[in-house]
């Protein structure tokens, strides 16, 4: 199985749990062009059909989004540009003085296999933190704590990160989806 | 000439100097998917082309792009997302004790003529106001001042501000290739 993505992180995240269930994952590297859309599945399945086109074996790609609801869900499908210009301090900064931080994580995977795209998503709900805490992970993991818990995604390890995590869960039923179809 | 757009305030601002031109307008209104990039310029001419299938006839789009120095030039092609989200409110809240509060409004038109793609380009410098003000113009006007002036956009009249704005210096330039090629 071929995982398509230009980021590091997100390979080795997944990786670690493919090869914990026995299945060989590799890295194809590439960066694609993206539709502006505010939905996270059209923006992930449009990229989906489109590099099935260049891409001769079975794939999937992955589009992460953190959704913080006292900002109609922003930074949502844009929140790699908004990583890259805002940053965790930037959220840190909306987020000053407000009162309700509830937020959610989401993952999105589309699946090209045997002809036909499938979809996988996982989520998970939390608030933003009030500072930066911890060294895991990547993005806005610092600035997320996870329902039930005091840490932040970045204060877990890699393990109970992908348990509990949107991109783990998403995961969790892609591996599902492969064993069940006998890919290994 | 036809002008694409779902934004009615655009088509007001542009109409006016069309108007004042003696150059007839006609506005469609449409809404249509946008690639996700950086560069505005990129995003407006795929749009153009893309469209340039279904619109028979020549036709003219307008994109618009708030960029803050201090945040990599941040809402940038993704305005109209972060001031559906954010809101001026937001923008003032993330330059809040930042003391560089530089700014510049960038519209790029693109114009679907004889078969050809031409781009005209307007921009205007300034920085971001301490507070609200102005009851004129749309969007981040109010928040903007543009070089030279004290006023915020939204507190100049439409003359004033097509006079010097990013999008009244486009389509000046629009304006005057048009006359050129003798389109009434």
């Amino acid at each position: 199985m071929i995982f398509v993505t230009h980021n590091r992180h997100k390979y080795e995240e997944i990786s670690k749990m493919f090869s914990q269930n026995g299945i060989a994952l590799r890295w194809l590297n590439l960066e694609y062009e993206e539709i502006q859309s505010e939905s996270i599945e059209k923006v992930s399945l449009e990229s989906c059909r489109r590099l099935s086109g260049d891409v001769t074996e079975d794939f999937f790609l992955e589009d992460s989004g953190l959704l913080i609801k006292h900002y109609g869900n922003f930074p949502g499908p844009f929140s790699s540009y908004v990583y890259t210009t805002l940053g965790t301090d930037g959220i840190l900064k909306l987020m000053e003085g407000i009162d309700s931080r509830g937020a959610e994580f989401i993952t999105v995977i589309s699946l090209f296999f045997e002809g036909k795209i499938f979809q996988f998503t996982g989520t998970v709900r939390g608030k933003i933190s009030l500072e930066k805490r911890g060294e895991g992970g990547f993005g806005y993991d610092p600035i997320f704590i996870p329902e039930g818990f005091t840490k932040t995604l970045s204060e877990l390890t890699a393990d109970e990160k992908n348990t509990i995590s949107h991109r783990g869960r998403a995961v969790s039923k892609l591996i599902e989806f492969l064993k069940k179809h006998n890919v290994f």
